[in-house]
């Protein structure tokens, strides 16, 4: 009855206009706490999606846009550490040239400003990229629409984006979630489901972007198709990246032997303006959230530059400015599926005590085709001696979101472990997307929803409380 | 008793000539064997050191040698997979040239060949290195003494090396074990002892060379003074390279973020010749040991290129050519020292069980500033939920060595965990090296020597017995 009252207190003293925009999820939300105490352990969904194999779209469902050397594939991410620059990244097929791209704030159009863009390309074997551009637009006003230009003549082509607010402990923004995505009719069917949610503001991939390296020779001609499958999200609002198993692209075989190497030639990140040292890992402010992006196939071992960054990093978030404190890394640390079982015990080893530490609200991450939700649990007591080595239920540790269910060629992840460990509060095999609507520094409203005949159903959703701020136990509706 | 009569058996079948050149370890095994039911636990070594600090040799003490442009700071290391080949790297501070080695069998000085080197430098903050030479030499025949010059004129240096016996599963062969060794006085005392001992023919290194990063801005003129320190051995036997935390040298703060810059220009190793895609972990195959060395400071999660390429490395030892394998790896999986106390963790949960399923010999670490053996333990049971994370006995598993006790600046570290764990068999805070000596496909004699009022003393020795060919229970010295 505690997590009741806390609820109505919250409730009545909300402002009315967010209330009534709530209602839907507020009702929702007294179900869960009606229903919450029924069941003790966690929850194995049982909806069974029809367990057909994710077939990749043929490359001709991305053609590239019209025009003679038109910009393509366009995307862009925020382009500093407090959300006041955006970088914008596109190719030209055919030609370095146009390099600029012009940018103004609504209604402000004759007061047009041009940004010269670093032009780059890569060779992967039989592969040679087209001309990459990156562009970083700074000293952009908050909370104002910008619209920008890439190209010339015909083949110009306009988009636009909007910056966030302010950073502030009460600012509420509206993340989506998504990882593992590939570019099957899967990952189509996620992308138009969160495509449809108008609230969104921005997306955190957990990782695994295009799957090329699921094709002959890594095909990297998929690199190109998916980014421009994604455009028509990405070109309007930032995606922020984390690198996965995916993006490693190592073929010893025909001697491509630097990691990440297209990755890095294709996606920027402002690393640098969190003081990191490579863009596989870094860290980002928006809104009220600190968001940290770790790479779990980049050295994490103790003096590394990884391990480095990250102990220098948690003393710079200062909740009271940004409250959620949100942490993406691809291969996750609590899971119990079968498929990836125990992967990321070696980055637990070395991060989770830090996660408890500084009371993260959040780690999110891919890799599973498959979702689950964790209780908020820590398993941080091992001293090799003792026998410590059970995950136990712990207010100050996060919630461990596993969702590498966008829909790639690899197909779902069914086989779970059983029973389902205590660690675990909600599981199921489904394909889908997250939405994380931050509210205010103490509540957060988070919703995944599951691709099921071609509608997004919500299917496991709570509401957040703050470590920082709240750190109240929480109740789902699973 | 069944361990003694095996001891006795072998001891009977071996040739005459090794059993009189082995009397002393024979008497000590037997000593050995007659007390070592007697103590049920681990041991801590109560001899105690004077905990004075380690102090630094001046530079002055590692002057250059004489001549205009002389070729320095000698090293030299196995070039290929079998022992055919020898790396011959040096500096030469004023001019590139000359950038030949002259080599040449014994007995066929008229018969002399000439070898080109590959030639770079690199810049770190403020330094600059003088011309570091590599040069492979290739096609020697086995077992055989080798003479090499470098420089010209009155600058000449002669050196030799001798070439290891053809690979073979009974090839005796005497390795060194040092590690964490910098330039302190104390170094010099781990150093002079093994120079002392005339049977060793190759150092295993398992990493923290120079210690250069404890200077002022990783002052990089110890790099080149700790290679001309060890130059009286390096020069004349191969010494094979396993990077420690003192080879990062990232610098952040002076603009130095490429991790093992000054050591990869430095120390070559033939990674290339075991398939490897990188200088920071390769094996060799040498006599009848297969030696793996890894980096404790590289990605080694799943699907990196380190853990790609162990996976595929363990296939390929075959102990019918092979029976002794071992592996280098700097941070040590098994430790009861409060310094670094878990650091290894990490990479325990990554790579262990393939250690126990291979059946490795040894694993040979440093990094701790003290010497630990451990028992053949295993804790490769746990799955999270089942609460089996407890060394056990394993007879399956690898013995692991800490010997990070070169003598380095850095001091000892002379706190051990309380009371000691059962996996740990001896360990004892003291300066001091070992001495490996292999003596067939089942028996290796293996010694730890302290630094004792500047005496090396024995203070840990064992008959170890192959895990391929002679899966029988060890008992020490100790």
């Amino acid at each position: 009855m505690l997590l009741q009252l806390n609820n109505l207190v919250f409730f009545l003293t909300m402002p009315s206009a967010i209330v009534a925009k709530l209602w839907p999820a507020l009702m929702v939300l007294f179900l869960v706490v009606c229903c919450a105490g029924v069941s003790n352990g966690g929850v194995t969904s049982h909806y069974v999606r029809k367990p057909e194999a994710s077939v990749c779209m043929p490359k001709a469902a991305f053609p590239p846009p019209q025009g003679f050397n038109a910009p393509e594939q366009v995307h862009i991410t925020q382009g500093d550490h407090v959300g006041r620059s955006m970088i914008i990244s596109w190719v030209t097929p055919m030609e370095k040239y146009p390099n600029t791209v012009t940018y103004w704030a609504e209604g402000k159009g004759k007061d047009k400003h041009k940004k010269h863009s670093s032009i780059k390309f890569y060779r992967y074997f039989n592969y040679t990229s087209g001309y990459i551009h990156h562009a970083t637009i700074k000293r952009l006003e908050y909370n104002t629409r910008y619209f920008y230009e890439l190209g010339n003549g015909k083949a110009t082509r306009q988009f636009f984006f909007t910056t966030p607010p302010k950073v502030g402990p009460d600012v509420p923004y509206t993340f989506g979630i998504i990882g593992d995505m590939g570019q099957t009719y899967d990952s189509n069917q996620t992308f138009e489901h969160y495509m449809s949610n108008t609230k969104a503001q921005a997306v955190l991939y957990v990782g695994d972007l295009s799957y090329a390296d699921d094709h002959p020779y890594h095909d990297n001609v998929r690199w190109d198709t998916w980014a421009r499958f994604v455009e028509k999200s990405n070109a309007y609002q930032p995606w922020f990246w984390t690198v996965g198993n995916h993006e490693l692209d190592l073929a010893p075989e025909i001697g491509e032997n630097k990691p990440f190497k297209p990755y890095t030639h294709r996606y920027h990140v402002p690393y640098r303006a969190s003081k990191s040292t490579s863009p596989l890992w870094y860290s980002i402010k928006r809104a009220s959230a600190y968001i940290i992006c770790l790479s779990s196939y980049s050295a994490y071992g103790k003096y590394t530059a990884q391990y480095n960054w990250l102990k220098q990093e948690f003393p710079k978030v200062n909740r009271a400015e940004t409250p959620w404190l949100i942490v993406l890394l691809h291969s996750p640390m609590y899971n119990s599926n079968n498929y990836h079982y125990m992967e990321g015990e070696s980055m637990r080893v070395m991060f989770e005590s830090w996660f408890v530490e500084n009371k993260v609200d959040l780690v999110l991450s891919g890799h599973v085709h498959a979702y689950e939700r964790s209780e908020r649990i820590s398993n941080v007591k091992y001293n090799i001696t003792d026998r410590l080595c059970t995950p136990v239920k712990n207010p100050s540790a996060p919630i461990y979101i596993t969702i590498g269910d966008g829909g790639n060629m690899e197909g779902l992840a069914d086989r779970f472990t059983e029973p389902q460990p205590s660690y675990s509060a909600f599981r199921e095999a489904s394909f889908g997307h997250a939405i994380l609507e931050i509210k205010n520094r103490t509540h957060a409203y988070y919703a995944w929803n599951r691709n099921q005949d071609n509608e997004a159903v919500m299917a496991d959703s709570l509401w957040l409380y703050n470590r920082y701020w709240y750190p109240q136990e929480e109740h789902s509706s699973a």
